[in-house]
C-alpha cells in the first residue's frame, strides 16, 4: 500500500510502499477518512535524529477511518463502521495501566504509539490496536473536521486544563496559541476559569483565542512576559499557568508567574536542551508549593467518547482551528510541508482521503 | 432603624423597628442596594417552627451593599464603597477554619448567620463581620442584577458542580430547575459536562436551562425520573448527578440513577422527614463507590470574587434569572410575598433599594 | 473435580462434582494452596436467596494457589508459579475502567466474580481469568498466612481507610472488629490516624484491634454508640467513619457521629433492609458536607502486589486474624461451618489444601 | 531581656538586648520552655547574605513555652498555660488564606515569620501572634521533648509524605536522612509506604531511619543515586521520592528515579544556585507526568494538635532524633554552635531553658 513516513530518517520525508497491517484477535485494520498532519509529525521526521524506530516508518496519528476488517475478538465494531482514533493507543493488557497513567506503560510517553512503535495514520491503511479499548465511534451526524480535532488537538490542549486543576473564577496564563494553546484556553473555560491571558503574537491565532474565551493577549515582543503577567495581577502571579509551546525560558517564566500554591501544567514537546530550569527565587527556594507536572494526552476509547460528547452537545467547536483543507491521499504531501513551512495564515490543516 | 423579618415565628413575617447594629473593630456597617428575597427566607420564616432565634429577627441574606462606616481594624474598605455580601459570612477566627470547610464551624451550617445568629439584609442598615475577609468590592460597571445572584444563587448552584467533581465531557442530570438548579446547570457546564439532563416542568425555567446550556428535559409527570434517566443513557446512569430540589423520593431516585462511581451532589434543604432513604440495591448493598454529598454554599471574600471574576469575564449572566424587579425597601414585603406564593412565572426577584 | 459450593441454592451447601475449568488464551489453570472460607461465602450461601448463578456454584474467594497450565498469550506466568489471587478480578478488557472504578463494570460489584459469574476457589482447581492482569507472584519467603489474608481481608480493610481519606492525626471511628474491622484499624493507622477508637465487644477481637492500633473501645452495650462517640470527642464528632459491621442502625450512627465535612466510609455488605436512612438533622439537612459512600474492595494484579509489599516491609502482619488452621480439601466443610456457626473464639480460618 | 540573634548579618550570631514584645489583642506573650536549634538558623545567620529584616534579629523557631500574657481577645490560652507553638505562625485574617496555602500569603513562604519579619524564640520572651489560632496546647503528661520535635521537624517530614500522595504499598526513594528526613521516613510509613528507600551515610541516621521503618540504604559514596535506585526497582524507578537534602545536582536525580506518574515531593530548602534543572529525558520531554512540588510545612494550631494526636497516640516518638542536651538559657549559644560545626554524632539538639 501506499504510505507516507520517514524515507531518510532525521532528513526526508516521502512516499513508500509497505505492506499491509496484519491484525491480531483484538484489533481493527482501517482506513483513513479524514487525516490531520500535526507538527509532531514534523518533529518526528526531522527533529529527533534518526533513531531505530524511524526507519520506513509511516507518520501521522490524528485521523477518522473507516473500518475494513476486525479480529476474532473485537465486539464493538464491524467494517463499514466510522471511528474517531485516538492519537495514543495504549496497551491496556499491561498491569501498570491499573496503578498510573495509561500514558506510559514502560517508558514515557511509550502509549504514543503511531510513528513511534506502530506504522502512522499517513497511509491507505492502518491498524488500531485493541479496537474496543481504543476506537470511538463516530456519532452520527458530526461533521468530520470537528470530530478529527478530538484526536489530539483537544484531548491535549484539555488534559492542559486538566492538569492545571483549574477552579472557579481562578485566572489562567496560555503561553503558545497554535492548535494545541487554542484547545488549551477553550479547555481552561469549560474547567471554570474567570480571567484567561494569552501569550502569542499571530493575529489569527488571537481571533480565535478570543473567541475560545481568551480575555487578555500578552507578547513576547512587548517584553519579559512573567513581568507582564504579574504587572496585570496586581504583583500577585496568576493561580494557573499552561505552557502549549516556548522553549526553556519560557518555561522558567511560567514558574515565575504562577503564585505559590499554584500549578504549572505543561503540554509542549521540548527538544534541543538538556535540561528545563526553575527558578529557584520564584520557586520559594524549594517551598513555595507551586507543582509543575506535564503530561501526555489521555487516549484510549473512553477519552475519545468523553471528547465526542462535549462536541456533540455544543461545548466547543474545535473545527474553528482548521485553516487550509486538502483532497485525496497525495495531498497528505503538500499538507505536511506546509506544516514544516508554517506560512502565516496556517492553524491546523486537514485531509480528507475519501 | 426600619426591617422586615419574623415578628411571629413561625407564622408571620411583617416590619419592625430594630437599632442599628453596633459594629465591631473588624466589621463594617451597611446599607443595602439591591436584595433578592429567596425561597429560604419563606421557610425561615415560616416552615422551620418558631426556635429562639427567630424571635424578632431580620430576615434576607442576598445583598449589594453600600458601606457607611468601618471598624478601626478594617482596612481594604471605606464609607462609600460598594460591596457584594455573600448569604455565608464564617467566623474565619475559628481553628477549625484551619481543618474543614468554613461553612460549619462547631454545627452543621452555622456560617449561615443572616437571619441565624445576625440580622438578615431587609433593613436599612445590616452588618458585615469581619469585612476585610468576608466582602468583596463591586467590580466597576458591573451592572447590579448579574453582582447580585452571586451571594447565593451562583456560589449555590455552582458549588452543586464542584461537588460533583464533574469531569469533560460527562453526563449530568441536575435535578430541579429553580434559580439555584439553573445555576446549578450553567455551573455544570462551566466544569466540563457533555450531556446536561434536566428534571423540572416550568416552560420558562426550562427555556433558561436550555440558555445554560441543558440539552434533555425530563418531567416528573412522564413517570419515575430514574427510569427516565437510566432509560436514556443506556441503562448505565448518569456520571453525577445534582439535586436542587424535591424530597426524601427525589433523593433516592438520583441515588439510582447515578452509575456505579458516580456522585450525588446535594445543595438542596430539607425539611419535614426525619431521614433520606438510600435505596439498598441501587447503592450496591453499601459497595457500589457511589458518593454521596451534599454542602452549603462557600462564602467569604475570596468565593465571591471568584465568583464576580467569572461574571466580569463573560462566562455566565445570572442575571437571566431575574423575572421580577421591585423599587424602594417598602417593596421587599411584596417581594417576599411573591416567593410565599410562587406564581408560575416567577424565577427570582430583586428589589432595589436605592 | 471435587468441589465445595452451592448444592441446593439458599439451603445447603456441600460436595460437588465439577469439571475442570476450561481456560481461554489469557487464563490460568491453578490449584489452592491454601484458602480461607469468609463471611461472604455464607451470605452467598444461605442469605441472598437462591438466583439463577447459584446454582451448582463453587464457594470460595480467598486463595494462594500453584499455576498449573496457563493458556497461550499468559506472560508471566508459568506452570508451578505460586501466585496469589485476589476476590475481585476485573475483566480489564472493558471500556468501563477506563474511566471508573474498576469493581464494578456493568453493575455494581460485577468484579466480583468468584461465587457470582465464575466457580470458586473451593476446588481441586480453579481459573484465573487474565491471569498476567489479575494474579501476583507470591513473594519469595512469606508465610502463606500472611499472604493470604491480602485477598479479601486486607484489601477490603485497607480500602475502608482509603475512601475515609485519612489524614495525619485526624481520630477515626471503625465499627466492627470482625477480620475486616481490624484489618480497617490496621489500614487507618497506616493512612495516619491519631486516635482510633473501635466499637466492638469480642475480648479476642478487642486484643487484635489494640494490637493494630486502637485507643479506645466502645461497646453498643453500653448505649448509644453515636452518643458515646460523641461524648468523647468533646461533642464535636469523628473525623473519619469506618463501617465493617452492623444493620441500618449503625449506618444511621455513623452519620450522627461524624464531624460536619468528615466521611463516613462504608465496606459492609448490608441485606434485609430496602433502604438505609441518612439522619436528616445530622446531616445538616442536606447540607453537613458529610460525605457518605462505599465501596467494594479494589482487586486485579498491583492491588495485590502493593498488599503484599506492605507484608513483605513488615508494615503489617494480617495473619495475627487468624486464629483457626485446617489441613486437606476435605476440610473446607468444617471450616466452612465454623463461618457459619461463629464460635467466640473464632476470628478468620483458613485452611492448607497442599 | 537577653535574646541569642544576628549581630553582625550574615557574619556574627551572639547575644543581644532586647525589648520584650509589645502584644495586640490577639496574641499572647511567652516564655521558652524548651527550644530547639534548627539548620535553618544557621542558614539564616550566615548564608543569605544581610538582608535588613536579619539587623539585631532573634534567633529561633522551635520552642515549647509558658503563657505569661495574652491580649484582650484571647480566648482559649491563659498565663501559665504550656503551649507547642508552631514554625509556621500565619496572619489567618488574611483573605489568600481562603484559597490557597496558609504558608504563602503575599510571597512564598512569608508565614514564617520567627526570624523573618518577628522576633524568634530565642530569648527571655517571645511574642506568638494570634494565639488562639496558632498555639496548641500541650497535652498533658507528654514529654517536652516528643512534644518540641512537633514544631518544625514532625511537621515538616510529615508533609514530605503528604506532597508525595503516597498510597499503600507504593516505594518511596527519600533523599537526605537529617532530623527532617528522617521525620518523612516516618512520614512515608505512616502513609501507607510498602519499601522505603533512604540516601544517606551517617551510621547514627541509618540507624534511627531503620527504627522508623526504612528498608534500604543508598550512599552517595556508591555511585550515581538515580541509577542505584532504578537498578534496584527493575529499571522502574519508585512511585515518589522526598527530598529533604541535598542540591542541584540531587533535584535532577530525583527527577530521573521516580517512575512516570510519579511525585518529587521537596521539603529542601535549596540555595547557592539560580535553578534547580529538570532533566530533560527523564521527564519525558515535558510529559512524563512526574509532579514536582516543594512546600513549607504547615503551621497553626490545627496542624500542631494533629501532629500531637500522632505522639500522644503512640504513632511515632519523633524524640528519637534528639542527640543532645542542654541546660539553661545561655546554652542557646553552645547548642546553636553545635548546629554550626555539625559534629559526626549530631542528628538534633534540644535546650531546656526552664
Amino acid at each position: 500500500m501506499k504510505a507516507f513516513g520517514c524515507t531518510v530518517p532525521g532528513k526526508e520525508a516521502g512516499w513508500m510502499e509497505k505492506a499491509v497491517p496484519a491484525i491480531g484477535p483484538y484489533d481493527a485494520l482501517v482506513k483513513p477518512i479524514v487525516i490531520a498532519p500535526c507538527s509532531s509529525d514534523v518533529h518526528n521526521a526531522f527533529e529527533i535524529g534518526s533513531p531505530a524506530f524511524l526507519n520506513n516508518r509511516v507518520l501521522g496519528h490524528e485521523a477518522l477511518a473507516e473500518v475494513v476488517e476486525v479480529g476474532a475478538e473485537v465486539k464493538d465494531f464491524k467494517p463499514g463502521d466510522k471511528i474517531v482514533v485516538p492519537a495514543v493507543t495504549p496497551d491496556w493488557r499491561q498491569p501498570s495501566i491499573q496503578d498510573t497513567y495509561h500514558q506510559h506503560i514502560k517508558n514515557p510517553n511509550d502509549s504514543f504509539r503511531y510513528a513511534f512503535s506502530l506504522d502512522g495514520v499517513f497511509a491507505e491503511f492502518f491498524l488500531v490496536p485493541d479496537a474496543d479499548m481504543n476506537a470511538a465511534h463516530l456519532p452520527d451526524g458530526m461533521p468530520y473536521e470537528k470530530a478529527v480535532m478530538a484526536c489530539d488537538m483537544m484531548t491535549t490542549g484539555f488534559h492542559g486544563a486538566e492538569l492545571a486543576e483549574i477552579g472557579f473564577g481562578e485566572s489562567v496564563a496560555v503561553i503558545g496559541i497554535g492548535p494545541v494553546g487554542l484547545m488549551a484556553v477553550a479547555g481552561a473555560v469549560l474547567r471554570g476559569a474567570g480571567r484567561v491571558m494569552v501569550v502569542g503574537t499571530r493575529q489569527n491565532c488571537i481571533n480565535i483565542a478570543r473567541e475560545y474565551g481568551a480575555t487578555d493577549v500578552i507578547s513576547y515582543k512587548e517584553g519579559d512576559i512573567a513581568k507582564q503577567i504579574k504587572a496585570m495581577t496586581d504583583r500577585k502571579g496568576v493561580d494557573k499557568v499552561i505552557i502549549a509551546g516556548g522553549n526553556a525560558d519560557t518555561f522558567a517564566a511560567a514558574v515565575t508567574m504562577v503564585r505559590p500554591g499554584g500549578i504549572v501544567a505543561n503540554i509542549n514537546f521540548y527538544t534541543g536542551v538538556p535540561s528545563l530550569p526553575i527558578p529557584l527565587l520564584a520557586w520559594g527556594s524549594g517551598l513555595s508549593h507551586k507543582t509543575l507536572r506535564g503530561g501526555l494526552c489521555p487516549g484510549g476509547r473512553r477519552r475519545m467518547e468523553k471528547m465526542l460528547a462535549m462536541i456533540q452537545n455544543g461545548r466547543v467547536d474545535p473545527s474553528r482551528l482548521i485553516t487550509h483543507t486538502f483532497r485525496g491521499l497525495a495531498e497528505v504531501e503538500p499538507a505536511f510541508q506546509m506544516m514544516v513551512k508554517k506560512p502565516g495564515d496556517l492553524i491546523k490543516p486537514i485531509v480528507y482521503i475519501q
